[in-house]
């Protein structure tokens, strides 16, 4: 698995790596993000953790590489972005992504509201020059028993020609960091392989990639279909993030449909029940490969700062990937990458903005 | 099962129905096209068939109820728009539509290149007042053990507003012309359920529907996200043809994906081969429910006539099928039914387009 860089020996070894959990965040809290943190310190020698939250609820857990920072306030998973972001001013969320503003950590990882998250985030951290919109990035399982690095999958629902040519620059410093290949491929999602398909801003967007791969910042493949994303034709597929929920929702609710249609046909009559026991190695297996907690872990990409989000219902075993996902990135230095690849293709980024300076650009995008 | 009204003798009973036949099209052609015919007739008494194709590949089909009309050309599968509807005047496909637009079948069928028989739908039998768009909207199987229609399907990459309230205002025709159900819901794909969530275009839209439902046009249910369309959360899920075209091949990438799995997982070693053995009949049963086949035969609608595309791939059992949605649609007058909920709707159709008189709008529609 390319994946999981985490125990390798071959990754550069900077310092100790630190990261600032929100133990708050999540269908579960405390409950589970805590023994999720003590799996990960004894897996990780040279990890420090800042766990965030209410100190009652932390008070138990004490680790010689842990230190606890207090937050009397907890996002909840319904709370408008609003409250979240001007009301709750002392909340674990918050208090988590301020510790990699001010440098004590390298990364924050919450399982707290996805848009209250991103919503802090780019508040306190603010995004990089030449970034308009950050973008949330998470992993599917594919057919090759990899995992397609998806983006936008959420977080910008109108999105222009030039945020897709970001959104690829930021995949593929992510993929990059995480797999250690140079040079991953990108594919635009589109209805049609041809380039001549595609609403207006998709076919604006392919000119501008096929440019950014003339110029050797990323590895454009061309326009991908959305069967491409299981396949794993790209290792990294761009679209809006509109097109991306509804994607990914989409392909949840048939994978589930299938799951409660198996649960049914092998309860129906006594028959079936017995080849559900004979099965049952071969439905685990399957189910293992299927099992989206493996690839939990979504970074928020563009900002001046890590920050991963893992799924509000994830366990201790799927939050756990989240903070090695974090904990990788980290060490593997995905923001000089990110700053570097937007570097490299900085001539375009700012070609393509209404007016020549990347600042100014950034200032008066919508 | 609602949807198969097929045999139903509830149904009002015009004077037989006609259905036009592009026996050329498809992957398979007349060797699938023709069995699919003979079952059909035998299958509705009332039934008659035009066959359309190459005399040669047709002359050996003989039937009281079917006649054949001769097309000396074939739309490929990779054929471009422009030579279906410029250079191919005598294609199976065209002669097909033609025989709608000439009063000689009530609708026409045809297993061919999409993007072709779009175009030479529209071309031949121009869309109806108060359409702007075409679109295509195939029934997708949810977990209810019914089927979700969406639409668009890919024929309209970039919609306003108004086309969106226009494809559900289709779609309910339909629904309601398949299913006896005078007030399907109607739901908006969107990246979540409150309705100030999305882009620009969607949020207009919420309101336009809104204002439908409210004047009994139709059944608006709100916003749906990706997984209601497996749930069956409304009957209809209206959304652009670019997010549908990518929704539509993500599920179909992640359920081929998890095909795959199981195939690979029950024949990994023996003991799994043999509980592949006993668990046969079980997943004999899913794949039967999963079968998109059963679903086969898309509606092109929004046309003075009716147009139903099978899938390419179809084999006898599937394109039948699409036969028999073809005929259930002619049988219930899904036409009129299109032409009388537009009516319903032309206020609002005609007081959100450009201009005030809906012909004009149409005219200057980009």
């Amino acid at each position: 698995m390319s994946l999981d860089l985490s125990s390798s020996d071959s990754a550069p070894t900077p310092a100790g790596i630190t990261l600032a959990v929100d133990c708050m965040g999540g269908d579960h809290g405390p409950g589970v993000t805590l023994s999720a943190c003590r799996a990960f310190l004894e897996r990780h020698p040279d990890a420090r953790l800042v766990l965030v939250g209410r100190l009652e609820a932390l008070a138990a857990f004490s680790h010689p590489r842990a230190t606890v920072v207090a937050a009397s306030e907890v996002v909840g998973m319904d709370d408008p972005v609003e409250i979240a972001l001007r009301k709750k001013k002392d909340s674990s969320m918050r208090v988590a992504i301020q510790q990699v503003k001010d440098g004590a950590a390298q990364a924050a990882i919450s399982a707290g509201n996805t848009g209250a998250l991103m919503a802090i985030a780019r508040y306190l951290l603010k995004t990089l020059e030449g970034i308009d919109r950050p973008a949330i990035a998470p992993q599917l399982p594919n057919g090759k028993g990899g995992a397609t690095t998806v983006l936008d999958l959420g977080a910008n629902v109108d999105c222009d020609a030039e945020d897709l040519l970001q959104f690829a620059v930021l995949g593929s410093a992510l993929v990059s960091a995480l797999t250690g290949n140079e040079t991953p491929t990108v594919g635009l999602l589109n209805v049609g392989e041809e380039a001549i398909k595609g609403s207006e801003t998709i076919k604006k967007a392919s000119l501008l990639l096929q440019e950014a791969g003339r110029a050797g910042a990323l590895n454009f493949h061309g326009n991908v279909e959305g069967n491409d994303i299981f396949k794993g034709t790209t290792e990294i597929v761009v679209c809006d993030g509109f097109v991306g929920n509804i994607a990914l929702k989409a392909t949840e609710g048939v994978a589930s449909m299938i799951v409660d249609f198996m649960r049914q046909e092998f309860s129906r009559g006594v028959l079936s029940k017995l080849a559900a026991v004979v099965a049952y190695p071969v439905l685990k297996a399957l189910k293992g490969r299927l099992d989206h907690r493996r690839y939990n872990g979504a970074a928020l990409l563009g900002l001046r700062g890590l920050v991963f989000k893992s799924h509000g219902s994830a366990d201790e075993w799927a939050f756990g990937h989240a903070l090695d996902r974090a904990y990788d990135a980290a060490r593997n230095n995905l923001l000089d990458r990110v700053q570097e690849r937007i570097a490299r293709a900085a001539p375009l980024l700012a070609r393509s903005a209404p007016v020549p300076a990347p600042e100014a650009a950034a200032a008066t995008h919508p």
